[in-house]
C-alpha cells in the first residue's frame, strides 16, 4: 500500500474519529460551533502580503499567468511579446525571483510600526509556486529555484522576534513593569494564505475535466501540502482561496478543518476564513470574507474581514502603478473606520518586489497608519461595534465602543469646528473628549436629539487626517 | 588633414574670432560679463534626473562603478560577488537598462504638476554612457545597447509638449486670453547634465597619467560630444560636472563657453553652472553650485543653485533605500525656502529606475511640492531676496520679496497662533495676509521693533505643511 | 476514492487478471517465458540518444547535477562557481535547453545513413526532467520550460517518416518492386530510455529514507508516467535505468511488465532491457545490459546489448571533449564486431547539444559506420553467432554467420596480404570471398588445421578500415 | 595641441623621414622593393582563426551583424526574431563571448600537431570588437566585456611556448643535436588579422558619407590601433582586410607600411598581405591574396596565399553547419597541393566557439593534415614550384621541388598501380621513390615522353589519402 493510499485511509479514519471522539466533526454544522479564538477579534488590523513568481513580471496583477496564457489578455500578451524572447515561459520567471534584498527583520519592523496585530503571507498562490520547500512541489518552490530560501520560515522566526521586541519595548517605555505584563501582550500573529487550486496544474485540470469526480490533485497535492504547512509553520490564520470552481467535498475541506480544530498544533488559536468550496464563502468559517475588498457598510452578524489593497488595482506588486493608484492614508483610515465599526477586521495588502523590498510608498502608508494608531489605537483594538455604525446626520463619522466609552471616528474636520452627531444623545453623565487633547470638549444637546460637539483649535490637536472623540455616559439616539 | 585636426583648428579660429569679433572671448574675465538669461533666476525650481547604467544595479549610488571597481568598496564588491556571475562587468549592466516603462509624457505630467520650471537630465554621467546616440561613444550609448532609444530626444519633445499644454490650460482656466498671453508663459526649460571626465575611459586615464599635458580625450571625446549635444538638443542649461581633476585649459572650457555664448543655437538663453576645471567652481559660470547640496543659509553675491536629492544618500535610484532615506515634504519645503530666500534656485533630484519609472514615493514628493506651489507659488517664482533672509527672532521663517510685497515662509505653525517677526517693522501702510486666506491678518507692532502676527484658525487655511504671509508696506527692522 | 487510489487498485486487479487470464503473470518466471520479438535480434545496430537539461551545462557528464550537488565533486563545484552567479540552481538550466536548431528530419537522415535499425531516446534521465509533457512532472518538462516542444512526439513522427522514406528508396534503388515489398521493411524502431529513480525528487528520497517500505514516488510518479509513455508514444524498446537502489517490488516492475506484454499497444513488438530492480540486471528482461559498455568478448547465453558511447567518457554532450575522447571509426567497428559476434546488439550513444544539434564529429562517426555497413551489412544484420566468436590464431578477427555463410570480420589488413584463420577448416566445397570484391579469394589449408587466405590488392577493395570475408562450405576447426 | 593632432604631425614627419632617411618610402614603388622575409615562403602552411562576438550567435557566418542589420537578410532576421527578445542588440552578444573553455596551450598543441608554421588570429573583425584591450575601443573589447582576457596576449605567449617545445622535440627525436640546431628552427610564427573598416562605426560612416575626404576614423581609430597592435604584440603577419570601400590614401596605408618596414619592432620579419585600399589588392603587399579562397591553379609571378576555410561556407564558427559543410581531409590536401605547387601558401581557417573550443571536427582535420605532413612534409615545406605545376597527362598530380628533387603529389591511387606522368622525363640518373617506402620504385620511359611509375602495394605504404613521389635526376617534359 502506498503512503498516499495510507494517507487517504488516514483521512477517512480521522473523519471517523472526529465523529466519535473529537470535539468537532467534519461537517459545517459541527465546525460552525467552534468559538472564534479571542485574539482575532481584538486584533482588528492585519497585513496581507502577496509575494510570488508574479512579483517578477510585476505587471498587471498577481493573475499575470492566467491573464497572459489563460485568457490571452492583450495587454499581457503585448507585454511579453515586447520584452521577452519567444518561448519564454512563466516558469522561466522563477529564477529571477531573487529576493536579494529580503530582510525579514526590516519587514517585521515595518509591520510593528504599522500597528498591525497579525500578518498573512501567501504560502502559495494560484500559480502553484510554494514559498516553502514543499515536498509536493519539486522544482517549483522557493528553495529549489529563485530565492533559495524558505520564505515562510524566515518570516516566522522574525515575527516571533518582533513579538519579543514589542514586549521589551513596552516594558521599558511604559516604565511600569507590572501594568505592562498584565496587559495583553501586543503580539503579532502569523498566518498563511493558501490557494486550493492551481490554474495550470495538469492534475487539477484533469479533475476539473472529470467534473471533480476524481480528486487526484487534492489527494496528492492540496491536502498533503496543507498538512505539511500547518505542522511545519503553525500558522494562526489559514487564509484559504482558490476554492470557487469545486465543492467542499472535492477539496476535503471539512475533514481538514476538523483535524485543524481538533488535533493540529494550532488547534486552540488558529482561525480560518470562509473560502472552502462552492457555496461555503460567506456562510461558514471562523470569519467571512465574502468577496475581495468586502466592505458592507452595515453591521454583520458574523465576524468578517475586509481584505483590501494599498494598490487599488492589484494584490501583487505592479512596477508601473503610478501614485494615483495607491490609497492615500485618508483613504486607508476611512476604509479602516468603516470596517471596524461594522464588526470587521481589516487586512491591508502589500506586494513586495521580486528582490525582496517593500516599496517606500507602501512603507509610508503603513507607518502613517501606525502613527495614527499610536495616538488613536484605543478606538480600534479590542473594541466592539456600537448600536450605530455611522452617524445619522453627519456623513463620515463612524462609531466603535469599549465598555462605557463610545468612540466617534471623524473623517473630516467639521466646518466651523462644530460637529453634529445625530446618533448620540447626551445624559447628565456625558463627557466628551478628543483623544490626546487634555481638556474635555464642550457639547450641546440638540433638539429633538443628538449633540453638537465643539472641536478644539486644530493647531492644538495631536492626531492627523482623522480625529477620534471618546464619549462616556452617552445614549444612542 | 583629418576632420579632427580641422576641428582643432576651428576651435583655435573661433577663439581668434571671439577675441576680435564675438561678444565674448574665451577668458573668464570676458565670459563673466555675460548677464544671466532672465528666465533662470525667475524659475527657482528645477528637477534634476540621474538616469544611466547605474540605474540597473541601483545599489549604493550612481557612483557604483567607481565604488565597485575603482576603490573596491566592500559593500559593492560583496553585492556583486553575491548576486552576479564571476566575470560580470559593468558594461554588462547596459543590456538591462531596458526602459520598457519609460513614458516621457507621464514624466512630463509629473514635472508639470511639481511646479518645476526647468528639468536637467543626465546626458552622460561619469560612467561615460551617453543617453543619446553619440557618434563618439559607439556601443556605449542608449541606442546601441539597452533602451534602444534616444532618451534625450524623447524627453525634449515631450517637454515642449508640456509647455504647450500649460499654455492651453492656462488660457482655458484663466478665462482671459489676453492676460494669459501677456504673462510670462509658464514654460519648462530643458537642460542637460554632462560629465567632462569618464572614470574608466582609457583615453582619459592616459591624459591623466600625462598630467594633462596631452588632451586626446578632450579633443576626441569631450568637446566633439558637447558640440554635438548643444547643436542637436539645444539645451538651455548645461550642468557640467566631473571637472575636478584637471584645469580648465585641459578641458578647453573657456573656448567652448565662448562658442556657446556667441554662436550656439542657444546663445541667448542658455545658462551653465560652474564646474569647468580646478579652481573654477564657485568662481565662474552663469551660476554657482559650489558643492553638492550647497545651501549656505546666507545671501550670496552671485546667482547660485542648490542641487539636492530626494533620496538623502544618492542621486541615482537605490532599490534598497527605505522610506527613512527620503526627504519628507516638510524637509523639502524647508530646503526650498532656505535656498530661495538666499538667492538660489533649487534643483531637486530624482533617480528613475532601469525600466523607466519614477518611484511613487518620488512622484508623491513632487506632487506635494506642486500642490504647495499651486497655493504659494507667488512667494517663490520671480521673487528676489529681501533685506533679511530669515527672521532674527523666530527660527524657521524665511523671506522673499516681489515689488512692494515681502513674503514670510513660515515652516512651523506658531504656538498659540501668534507669530513674532523680529525682522519686520510695520508702517501705517502695512497690510499682512496669508496667501489664499480671504481676510487680512491682525498684527501688532512690538517694542522696540518687530511685529506679532495673529494666524487664522488652522482649520480654515488652504496651505499644508508650511504657510506664507504676504506683507505690504513693511520695513525691515 | 482518488483516481490515484483507483489506479492502485487497477494495478492490483491487473495483476490478478494476469495471474488468471493474461498470457504473462507478474513474476519473473512467467515474464521470462516471453520470446524475444524477432525484429530486435536482427536489428543489431541501435542509436542511443542522451538529451536533457544536462545538455545545457554539457560539462563532465550527464550526471552533472549529482556530481555537483549530490557528491560535491570539486570539478563541478568549481565550474559552477567560476561561471554562474551564486544561487544559480540546476533547474535554472532548463530555460537554456532551447533546442532552436532541433531538426528531427535531419537527425532521422543521419540515423538512416548510419545503418541503425533502432533508436532509443532518453524520455527522462535521473534528473527527472521529462522530454514530453508529462502530467506528473509539471513545470519540469520540455513543453513547460526550455524547448517548448514534445521532444518524443517530434522524433516519433519523423522516424516514422524515415521508415517510409527508406521503403521508397529501397523500392526505387532496388528496382524490383515486388521483391522489395516482400522483404522485411528496413524500418527503424523507436524506443525510449526511462529512469525509474530521480536523484533529488523529495518523494523518492522519502521512500528511500523509509527503506522503500513506502512507495509514494512509484505510485504517483514512476508508474503513472510509464503508462502514459507507453500509451502515448508506443515505444518498441523500453530502456529502463536508475533501478539499482531498490528492489523490483518497490518499483512495481513485474506488474508493469505483465501489462506491457499482455495488454499494452506494443505488446507484440516491445522489448525491454534488464534494469528493473536490485538483482534483476543481467538476470531478467528481454535482453541483458549487465553494465554500461558491457562487452564480454565471449558468447552469451541470453540476448544482450552493448550500450556504449562515441564520447568515451560521457553519455551526455560534453562541450569540452577533445578529439582524443571520441572513438575513431576503427574503434567503433572493433567494438561492433566483438559485440555482434558474441550475440549482442550494439547501442551507440550520442549526446546532442542543448540547442538541438548532433556535433559533426558524431555525425561523421555515424556516417562512417553507415558507409561501412552499406558495404558489409550482410555480415551484421540478421546474422547469428558462429561456433567460434573470434579466431584462435589471428587476433582481431571476429565471426558471424547466416545460413551456410560464415563471415570473418577482419580488423587489420593482414601482413603480406596473407590472413591465417585458425578457427576455420576448409572442405572441398569451400569458397572464400571478400564482400564486394568480384573474384573468389585464394586460400590454402594449413597443417594441422585452419586456412590461409590471400587478400586481394588493397587498392582494389571496396571496404575501408575493416574487411569482411564471406566463407561458404567451411567447418569450424 | 592634442596628442591626436600631434600624432597626425608625427605621421607626416615620419613620412618625411622615410623619404629622406629610411629604407622605404611611403609609396608602393618603394615598398614593393622590400624582399619577402624568408620564413614566410618556406612555411607554406598557416592557420587562420576567426574569433569574435560573431562566435556567439555562430549562425550564418562571421558577417552576422551586417547580414542581420546591414542588409536585413531574412534568415538572420528570422533567427533573431525567433530566439531573442525584441530590442536585443548585437553588442548584447558580447557578454556571452565567455571563452570559459579557452585553453591556449591546448590550441597551440593542436596547431603544432597540424604541421602549421604560422598562425593568424583575428585581432578585430569588421564588427570592430578588439580581442585585446585596445585603448581606442573602450567597452567594445575582450577585456572590458565578455572573455575578460587579452586573447592576443594569451595566444602569443603560448605560441612562443610551442616554438620552444618544437625545438626541444626536434632535438630529441632527430637525435642529432648539431644538425638540429643548424637547421632552421621549425618555429610557429604569430600573425594578426585586422580589419581596417568597421561596418557600423559612426565615425567610419561619417567619413564614408564624406566620400573619404575626411578621415577622422582612420586618425582616431584605425591607425592608433594598428600602431598599438604592432608595438604590443609584435605580429609577424599583418593580415589586413576591410579595405575595399576606400583608397589607400584614406587608410594611410603606405605611411603605416613604411613605418612597419623601417622602424617597427618587427621590421625585419613581418609580412603583410595586399588588402590596403581600392586597387591595391593583388597588386601590392608582401604577398597577394586577391580574393577569398584564391586558388588560381597556375603559377603566379608574385608570392601569394590561399586563405580558405574548413567550413566551406563560413570563417566564423557556425553551430548549425552539418558534416557535409566541412572539407574532408582529401579536399584539404587537394587544395593544399594545388596551392603549394603554384607558389602559394595555404592559410587554413578555423572558427572557435564562443566558449573557447575548437570543434573536434576541425581538430580532426588539422590533426589529419599534420599526420600527412609528418610523413610527406619534405614535399611541402621550403619547396619551390617546379617547371610544371600539374601533370599534363594524369589529372590530380601536382609538383613541387627542392634542390635536385621533384615531388609529385598524387591525389588518387593510380589504377592498376601504374601512374603515368606526362610532365616528367627520365634520365640515366633518374631515381623515383615514394616517401617513407623503403625501396625505389620501378618506372619506364614512355614514348615519346613522360614516364610510367609503378606504385608499391598499397598495403605497404605509409601515407594515407594522398601519396608523394620523390624523383631525382629528372627533366621536365
Amino acid at each position: 500500500m502506498s503512503a498516499m493510499t495510507r494517507t487517504a485511509y488516514l483521512l477517512v479514519f480521522l473523519g471517523f474519529l472526529a465523529r466519535t471522539c473529537g470535539q468537532y466533526q467534519p461537517t459545517w454544522d459541527s465546525l460552525d460551533t467552534r468559538p472564534l479564538p479571542a485574539w482575532y477579534d481584538g486584533a482588528k488590523i492585519g497585513i496581507f502580503i502577496h509575494w510570488g513568481v508574479f512579483s517578477v513580471p510585476s505587471f498587471g496583477s498577481e493573475w499575470f499567468w492566467q491573464n497572459w496564457q489563460g485568457v490571452n489578455s492583450s495587454d499581457y500578451v503585448k507585454f511579453m511579446d515586447k520584452n521577452f524572447r519567444p518561448g519564454f515561459t512563466y516558469p522561466d520567471f522563477a529564477s529571477q525571483f531573487t529576493a536579494e534584498f529580503y530582510d525579514p527583520e526590516a519587514w517585521a519592523n515595518i509591520f510593528k510600526a504599522s500597528g498591525a496585530r497579525y500578518v498573512v503571507l501567501t504560502s502559495k498562490h494560484h500559480e502553484g509556486f510554494t514559498n516553502w520547500p514543499s515536498r509536493y512541489s519539486w522544482n517549483w518552490n522557493s528553495v529549489d529555484v529563485g530565492p533559495k530560501r524558505d520564505l515562510l520560515g524566515n518570516l516566522t522566526s522574525e515575527s516571533q522576534q518582533v513579538a519579543s521586541v514589542i514586549v521589551t519595548v513596552f516594558i521599558h517605555t511604559a516604565g511600569d513593569l507590572a501594568k505592562a505584563i498584565k496587559s495583553t501582550t501586543p503580539d503579532i500573529h502569523f498566518g498563511l494564505y493558501h490557494s486550493l487550486f492551481e490554474w495550470f496544474n495538469p492534475r487539477y485540470l484533469d479533475d476539473k475535466t472529470n467534473k471533480f469526480f476524481t480528486n487526484d490533485f487534492v489527494a496528492t497535492k492540496t491536502m498533503p501540502e496543507l498538512y505539511e504547512l500547518v505542522n511545519k509553520y503553525e500558522p494562526e490564520v489559514i487564509w484559504s482561496d482558490g476554492d470557487w470552481e469545486a465543492p467542499d467535498w472535492y477539496w476535503n475541506s471539512t475533514v481538514f478543518l476538523a483535524w485543524l480544530f481538533n488535533d493540529s498544533p494550532v488547534k486552540d488559536t488558529v482561525v480560518t476564513n470562509d473560502r472552502w468550496g462552492i457555496g461555503v464563502t460567506c456562510h461558514h468559517g471562523s470569519y467571512y470574507t465574502c468577496s475581495d475588498r468586502y466592505n458592507p457598510g452595515v453591521l454583520q452578524l458574523h465576524k468578517w474581514e475586509n481584505a483590501m489593497t494599498l494598490d487599488k488595482n492589484s494584490w501583487g506588486y505592479r512596477r508601473n502603478a503610478p501614485l494615483a493608484d495607491y490609497l492615500s492614508v485618508h483613504d486607508l483610515l476611512t476604509t479602516m473606520a468603516q470596517t471596524i465599526s461594522c464588526g470587521g477586521n481589516i487586512l491591508i495588502n502589500i506586494g513586495p518586489t521580486h528582490d525582496g523590498r517593500i516599496a517606500p510608498i507602501m512603507e509610508e502608508r503603513l507607518r502613517e497608519l501606525g502613527s495614527w494608531l499610536n495616538v488613536n489605537g484605543e478606538a480600534v483594538y479590542d473594541t466592539t461595534p456600537w448600536k450605530h455604525q455611522n452617524d445619522t446626520v453627519t456623513p463620515g463619522v463612524w462609531f466603535t465602543s469599549k465598555e462605557d466609552t463610545v468612540y466617534a471616528i471623524v473623517l473630516s474636520w467639521p466646518k466651523n469646528n462644530e460637529l453634529v452627531l445625530g446618533s448620540v444623545n447626551s445624559t447628565p453623565q456625558t463627557e466628551v473628549a478628543m483623544i490626546r487633547y487634555p481638556s474635555s470638549l464642550q457639547f450641546q444637546a440638540r433638539d429633538p436629539s443628538g449633540i453638537t460637539v465643539t472641536f478644539p483649535p486644530m493647531s492644538e490637536v495631536t492626531s492627523q487626517w482623522v480625529w477620534v472623540l471618546a464619549m462616556s455616559g452617552v445614549d444612542s439616539a
